[in-house]
């Protein structure tokens, strides 16, 4: 047997047809499907076990998800991509596959995550975007919600954007480095990285937004709602097939 | 029975399970699957027959084509999109409807046509984009494909770019007013806009511009090739996952 070594996978996946990304009891998710099929080709009863950096919700596609995997095994590593991808569904695919430092940690090495979020104001989707865009069969005020992104931007507490149903964070606290608005003519793109991200915060940011570009809120709402702590249903969750985890920062 | 009028239809599709835009026996089609539905929603008989603007061929997508149809119903123009959608499978929409003037004709009227071809420079593509673009296992030189495309714009006899196979077209020159190659990093799109376009000629263009861009062919070959105006093996069709009808200008 040979020693063990740290694996670096930097992942893509249509997350349509999948629980999320982390494994769960009696669903199918992206995490156990990869680790399934690393299993399949050590073929020794390890356990292969994935650490991401960060888990993408039911219906939330990947461009550029990172993990870490020890294995020991004989694949060198880059073999490994095309290895793993002969035995994955078309949905998900290891972009890329390299050894990493024993120290490197998908999560905790991460210096930043870039996710996007894409709008299209229409009342029908083009089908080539049915999976990977959120339909807005309203004019939106685009100005509007650049104001509003930019209350967004620094260090807050951003329990009122997220869902956070066992309270299991501790400190809410995260900085937003850049929120950018961008995309032209119906199409509407939401850029945001930040050094962290709670559970479901970006589609509650994007919901907000859409609200504002509706002109049902204000942009300077923003700042009082960060600043109440508390989620209520002024705060909408954007539904999942816009949202890409788009990249990961080292 | 209400006096037929003139409808037309702007359609998107992602022709990844169909055999082209045109009816044929025994194949699923994007022009069979309308035509169908039209006549469900008139059912008194009438054959409700398409005219598009522009053939595309198996397993090519449509971001914009468009088409008429002479129709006696009683659905106003604004309702008809909504009602040809509700019995539509998801790939096929029905971005817009209205009323079209009697002289209106979705092929002749049309003053240019825009495709665009979809690139991306790596061995695995990221699964969003597995229908939707080309991938590329190698280094693509830009500067020699812009250099090669500007040989196409003008008034050329196109036919060593194209298929032509039953002979039906008695004049193969056609004018490209533009052909521009953009994207960014490993992303690369196509964009040709012209006033009509032979059988597969696009994926021919394209097909020769990646053999350029690998550097298998020199960009002045393009003038040569032209004027040959004999298809070889010199010219690949590329494949038809990265080509979409994009827009029509009338």
């Amino acid at each position: 047997m040979t020693a063990p070594r740290r694996y670096r996978l930097d992942i893509a996946y249509d997350g349509t047809a999948y629980a999320g990304w982390q494994i769960q009891p009696n669903a199918d998710t992206v995490q156990a499907r990869i680790e399934e099929r690393l299993r399949q080709l050590v073929n020794d009863g390890q356990l292969c076990k994935l650490h991401a950096c960060g888990r993408t919700d039911r219906g939330v596609h990947a461009r550029h998800q990172v993990a870490h995997v020890d294995l020991s095994c004989r694949i060198p590593p880059e073999c490994m991509a095309r290895a793993v991808n002969a035995g994955l569904p078309s949905d998900i695919r290891v972009m890329k596959a390299r050894a990493a430092r024993p120290d490197f940690h998908a999560r905790r090495s991460a210096k930043a995550r870039e996710y996007r979020y894409f709008v299209v104001c229409s009342e029908v989707l083009p089908p080539h975007l049915n999976r990977y865009a959120l339909a807005v069969p309203r004019h939106l005020d685009r100005e509007a919600m650049i104001r509003a992104a930019a209350f967004f931007t620094g260090r807050h507490d951003f329990s009122s954007f997220s869902a956070n149903p066992q309270r299991e964070v501790p400190d809410a606290r995260r900085t937003i480095g850049k929120f950018v608005i961008g995309g032209t003519g119906r199409h509407v793109v939401f850029q945001v990285r930040g050094d962290g991200f709670l559970y479901k915060m970006v589609r509650g940011m994007v919901g907000f937004l859409l609200r504002v570009g509706e002109g049902a809120e204000q942009a300077e709402s923003v700042a009082d709602i960060l600043r109440s702590s508390r989620r209520t249903a002024r705060v909408p969750t954007a539904p999942s097939r816009g949202l890409f985890l788009w990249r990961i920062f080292y």
